[in-house]
């Protein structure tokens, strides 16, 4: 039985156990909602909410009162695609100012780790060399423009953090955002705007959702596309990514350079060419995550939302995908 | 003999073979200055300006009319210094802005490398370990002060960038800009600023200029007034910095971990502890310089400005050093 005004929920996912996860990040709103797994929960039919990774095809179908799907994270597309989330549920996801300071960093971490071959200095480092890179060789930043795909909160930030760094930006949006809307960023807008920002990017960044538009689109083609001898920093999705293709792009010279953070295996298997390729760089899909606790929080003002017929803030458009 | 309006010169360098380095970026400006070597000068007292870095006690000596003397970089203390330095020559430095845009990016870089604790990654990925770091332990940028010594074309520079990845950024200045001078940035200001600035930050940069009150200011003293935990980002010159200090800083914990770029004796000999310490981060004097061509280009000019009785633009005040 739920306890007065406690509103219940279930945890839906395949691939981590939110609850230990996020127990104590719960606790404080144990008076407003209520999460337990699938095979603790005795009456489905009072469960109205989900927070879910990756949930199975079949992972809605129990609760026929279920009318919203909240994501731990900022992407929502395992949430979207899955057969069985009812038509009417709303989706909602994380909004993280501090997560897009976090992305940011990271971001412009490896935009330097690329312009300034960061990798020589660790090698040699190890080494006990002091072994200096001739400066005349270094391309002004002011000459070196970094693409951004994806301009949501994560994009944006990235853009001001690049930015402020000496770097042109050119980002590639849905919708043009007038010129001068953020001093020093250009944009590419409408279809095929992410290949015209590949064209003109010694740095690219990719920060974009994972929609059917955007699944498999950083491939060969996409690669030649890009100047020769260009760095790829791939923060997005492991599915926007074909690693042959940038396994091809890298031996050919196309790609000078990569800084990967996430996969279509995640962990990456232990036998994978990225680990042992010296121009790429690999990280454990450490770019940025959310809060537990902001996530917490956020997620009981959506339910009471939804409870009270309001529409969160948190909540995105399921047509668009994000 | 010295071809009509073309002014003579003097490199004048104990540590650089400074024709060697500068020949292609000053052949363009050889109808208006001319330099060469001190052994290769026939007529001493045609000698107008020098161009210098670490020049000798002496090396002003032979040279009667010289009455400018510019640094090939921004730091001018070893010219200011230097005895024979006659007391009525302009001395000059560069001034240039990519350098300020190569400077913040490197600066950066080193504040996400002790924020995000990048070592870490670095290390599993040679041996092909995927490791994630408990994101929950990750302390907010919004809540990780960074402070910055120094705050003239370098520290304004690195300033925005760190505040534009979301950090909250305090300067120590020798005038106070009034508040909200610049949004997000906050002011130290007059005698013990640098001592304040420490106490407040997370990750400190030292980009100061090398003069008698800057000199061996980072010691055991300074290092004890720093936030337990704190990280050191050493990018100023090496005489600012007592090693063994630091040393001791980082065995009680005071100091979590330092970037250093700038050494007392350069190259770092191979058996400095520093080189085999995980806590301390070497890169070979490696954070910016300045452009060769920007710097022949501003030497012809304040050169021909001298010759003409103007003040050139990139003159310093000796009295302040800097």
């Amino acid at each position: 039985m739920a306890e007065r005004g406690v509103i219940e929920g279930v945890f839906l996912s395949t691939a981590l156990d939110l609850q230990e996860l996020f127990a104590d990040a719960l606790a404080p709103h144990a008076e407003t909602i209520r999460l337990r797994h699938p095979h603790q929960i005795e009456d489905p039919e009072a469960i109205r909410f989900a927070l879910c990774w990756r949930p199975a095809d079949d992972a809605f179908k129990p609760y026929p009162n279920l009318r919203l799907a909240s994501s731990i994270a900022a992407g929502v597309d395992s949430i979207i695609n899955c057969p069985s989330l009812p038509g009417d549920a709303l989706v909602t996801r994380v909004r993280d100012e501090n997560q897009g300071d976090v992305m940011a960093g990271f971001a412009a971490w490896h935009v330097v780790w690329h312009h300034r071959n960061m990798r020589h200095h660790i090698v040699h480092e190890a080494k006990h060399e002091w072994a200096r890179l001739v400066s005349a060789d270094l391309r002004p930043p002011r000459e070196t423009p970094v693409g951004i795909l994806g301009f949501g909160l994560m994009g944006r930030a990235i853009a001001r953090a690049v930015r402020a760094m000496g770097f042109p930006v050119i980002a590639a949006v849905r919708h043009h955002p007038g010129d001068n809307a953020m001093p020093g960023i250009a944009f590419e807008s409408g279809k095929g705007a992410a290949e015209r920002v590949a064209e003109q990017a010694s740095i690219l960044i990719n920060v974009l959702p994972l929609t059917p538009a955007t699944r498999g689109l950083l491939d060969l083609d996409f690669f030649n596309r890009m100047p020769k001898g260009s760095a790829l920093i791939q923060l997005g999705r492991g599915e926007h990514l074909i690693e042959d293709a940038l396994l091809k792009a890298l031996d050919s010279g196309r790609i000078a350079s990569a800084s990967l953070d996430v996969f279509d295996i995640e962990p990456l298997p232990p036998e994978h060419p990225f680990w042992a390729d010296d121009r790429v760089l690999v990280t454990p899909h450490q770019a940025s995550d959310c809060s537990p606790r902001l996530m917490a929080r956020q997620l009981a003002r959506a339910v009471q939302d939804m409870a009270a017929g309001r529409i969160p803030e948190t909540v995105v458009d399921r047509a668009d995908g994000y």
